[in-house]
């Protein structure tokens, strides 16, 4: 009852943008009517499936999911965590000219007409080695033995590398190449200068991203907290990971398969364990959850059957409760959006496959707004590949095909995995690619060039 | 002259090869006379230098690098790491014949025959919820009420879903469809049988294999231990980061870059700090190193100078020391590939983005036969990509272009970074992609497609 009356009144929601709205008329009104021609038997008792785009959209304007707040954190510590604020540099880098190769400092203008058959004759007053503080002039025809790295002398203004002159005494040196100013010197704040801001917040950090903090002397840095997800199964077959299990018993594969993919992601999960299908049980945990965490994700007891709760509990915890349910996917049709206050929680299918698909295509972009930031995806590597075979889909639904990429003669070929029966994991862990299917699409016809997220390298390739 | 001495060594053992291989003939003797071909002063005292195919595959011949031993791990801990065994299932998984459905159990043979207008009516003698152990069994003509996941009653062998029913009262329910035996029944071990091995070493796992463990009733699971790599920079010149130098002092950015890098791979550092351009402390850190780490990387004193004392030490640790000096490579030239027995000792370049530049395409291949298995790579994605203006390159040498991929009406465009003088550091921030342009091209033209490796997304992409 509950459900269907949110659906109400997300259609309500939606015809009234049509009628309001001018330019999003044809697109709107018409995604509702494709919509409602995805219906039949298969749908298990939904009245309407949402498409993966729609879904989230409508997910955003309903619940203002609210970016986490920063912390400080060692930039040592900082790879892959999601920067909280614009950092400026407050020095110059490189914070004084030095040399960038091991040579001669000189005045430029004393190596000019400088050649193999008339070399000019510097008078060798010095050395400086990188790291050492110098307070050495150059004057006329003179030159100072540098270092890469080292600090270059005052009133010089160009290097000669170490290949184009021969050093004829202790203190003299014999140029054979005319260099121009600036040549072989890196300037003060050539790389960055004081006040340039040069990460911008909502930067992944990468490797040269910590390098450019330490180069402009920053030890700690503010990052967005790593998102706290509580996970939950619900289910009276569920038990945990043993090989003797009574009859009718089965093993809860999704709170494993939902906490790796927390961790992967960057993360924190919170483990709920295993909730029987009980509203009670189901609204503390839920509940607890929602204290514990950023996001609750619940699997199983989502799709519309008699002993199906979860949503029901959570309407009955707080508003907005559930606000899609039912999205033309597959697998994955009986994932449910939901969020109480600004908190998602969202409902995944009991089947594995099913509840991994929904978190790939649903959870990653709901952890995005948490952090501000883009979301590493399950896969390395997009290729284009050949379709061996027709594979058929379902109009009006985006289907994930678990493929095998084979490298060929002939090039990248795309088989599915033959899925035995419903497949409870092993098609997932068979595949080294999903194939997405949109909606538009009847099936991908043999010979047909498609694209495959790859999350396994290909068999033949190198590291 | 250690190092001269080495040349001379992989030469002869190339050149011993030429002659008594025959099928390597051409292609390695082609090979050292394109190498003797990339001389010229910007060398830098190189003798030769090596094409990174060429070096590691010389390096690997010459350098026995041992795969780390095992550990055990909770199935909850092992996301991203790799599988040190073959796993084979002790199970059957589905466990026992279950619904894949919500609907009614039944005798397929009893549905012959049903029809919307002419339904088959049986009697309903019980429910089976998911969790339920049951001794039900089913006599002709009699059906049991079965939830997705529940145990399927002997003697039943077929599920008639919901949709194709109607309940006419307590102990009645009409049938309207005819069904085949095995139709919505999960057969035990179809998805996986008992004996099956269910993941080969060498995996790297993913949220799906954590699910397949932990369905086959596996809680811990044997892993290739982390790499351990200790990290070193070497230079007078470098302090710790900070906003006040003295002058001649510059922050070392390249252990903060490759202990993050290291990390980004899934390995754990070691820091040991920045140590000073003298032998004694240098031989005592790096062998301090080899103690407590499966690999040493030290950057900074690895080009031919006066001050570059690094490989000396390094030789003068033990056999079989520096193998490969000098890469083909540009930026990350000044790398080399060195030993103390099967361990591996990298000497890196100062500047910081030849540094990851030659980790990402040196060291991680390292670190992959470490744990054997592929390394996570520093891009997300590849993309094809028109250039827009001619990109130069030198022949010879495998070119890393620091590039920014632009999606544009006419598809990505690749323009390369402007790079301020050397750039310390900041044209790697600043890039969005790498471009690799391979040793036989002399560049590539503007118009030309190329494949570049993102590791940050596109400015106009979604999540």
């Amino acid at each position: 009852m509950v459900i269907e009356f949110n659906y109400s009144v997300v259609n309500i929601i939606i015809l009234f943008f049509c009628l309001i709205s001018d330019h999003h008329v044809n697109w709107k009104c018409g995604e509702v009517q494709a919509l409602s021609r995805v219906r039949d038997v298969r749908m298990k008792g939904f009245k309407e499936l949402t498409r993966i785009e729609e879904a989230l959209k409508h997910y955003f304007q309903t619940v203002e999911v609210k970016k986490l707040p920063s912390e400080e954190t060692s930039i040592l510590e900082a790879i892959g965590r999601v920067l909280a604020e614009d950092v400026k540099s407050e020095v110059d880098v490189p914070p004084f000219d030095r040399s960038a190769v091991d040579g001669y400092a000189v005045k430029a203008e004393d190596t000019h007409g400088a050649s193999k058959t008339n070399p000019i004759v510097l008078d060798l007053t010095g050395t400086i080695n990188a790291g050492d503080s110098s307070n050495a002039e150059l004057k006329r025809s003179e030159t100072i033995r540098v270092a890469t790295g080292a600090h270059i002398p005052k009133d010089a203004d160009a290097v000669v590398m170490l290949e184009y002159t021969e050093k004829l005494s202790n203190d003299r040196v014999e140029i054979y190449r005319p260099i121009t100013s600036g040549y072989n010197v890196s300037k003060k704040g050539e790389d960055v200068k004081t006040g340039d801001v040069v990460l911008w917040r909502g930067t992944n950090l990468k490797p040269q991203d910590i390098g450019i903090l330490a180069a402009i002397g920053r030890r700690d840095i503010s990052v967005v907290k790593k998102p706290i997800v509580a996970v939950t199964s619900s289910g009276n077959e569920l038990v945990e990971p043993r090989t003797q299990l009574e009859t009718g018993k089965i093993v809860d594969i999704n709170r494993y398969v939902l906490i790796s993919a927390i961790k992967d992601v960057g993360g924190n999960p919170v483990d709920m364990g295993i909730i029987g299908d009980e509203s009670g049980v189901l609204t503390d945990t839920i509940s607890n959850g929602l204290e514990r965490a950023d996001m609750v994700l619940v699997s199983g007891g989502t799709s519309v059957g008699t002993r199906d709760l979860v949503p029901e509990v959570v309407n009955s915890i707080g508003k907005p409760g559930i606000i899609v349910h039912g999205i033309a996917m597959r697998p994955g049709m009986p994932t449910a959006l939901a969020a109480i206050g600004s908190k998602p929680i969202i409902l995944l299918p009991g089947h594995p496959v099913a509840a991994l698909t929904a978190f790939n295509a649903l959870v990653r972009p709901i952890i995005a707004r948490l952090i501000g930031a883009p979301v590493k995806q399950m896969h390395n590597k997009i290729v284009r590949a050949t379709v061996e075979r027709r594979i058929p889909s379902r109009p009006g639904f985006r289907d994930f095909v678990r493929v095998i990429v084979h490298i060929t003669p002939n090039g990248f070929i795309v088989e599915p995995v033959r899925v035995r029966g419903a497949s409870v994991i092993s098609s997932m862990v068979r595949a080294n690619g999903i194939l997405e299917i949109r909606e538009e699409k009847e099936g991908v016809e043999a010979g047909e060039e498609v694209e495959v997220a790859l999350f396994r390298r290909l068999e033949e390739e190198e590291n």
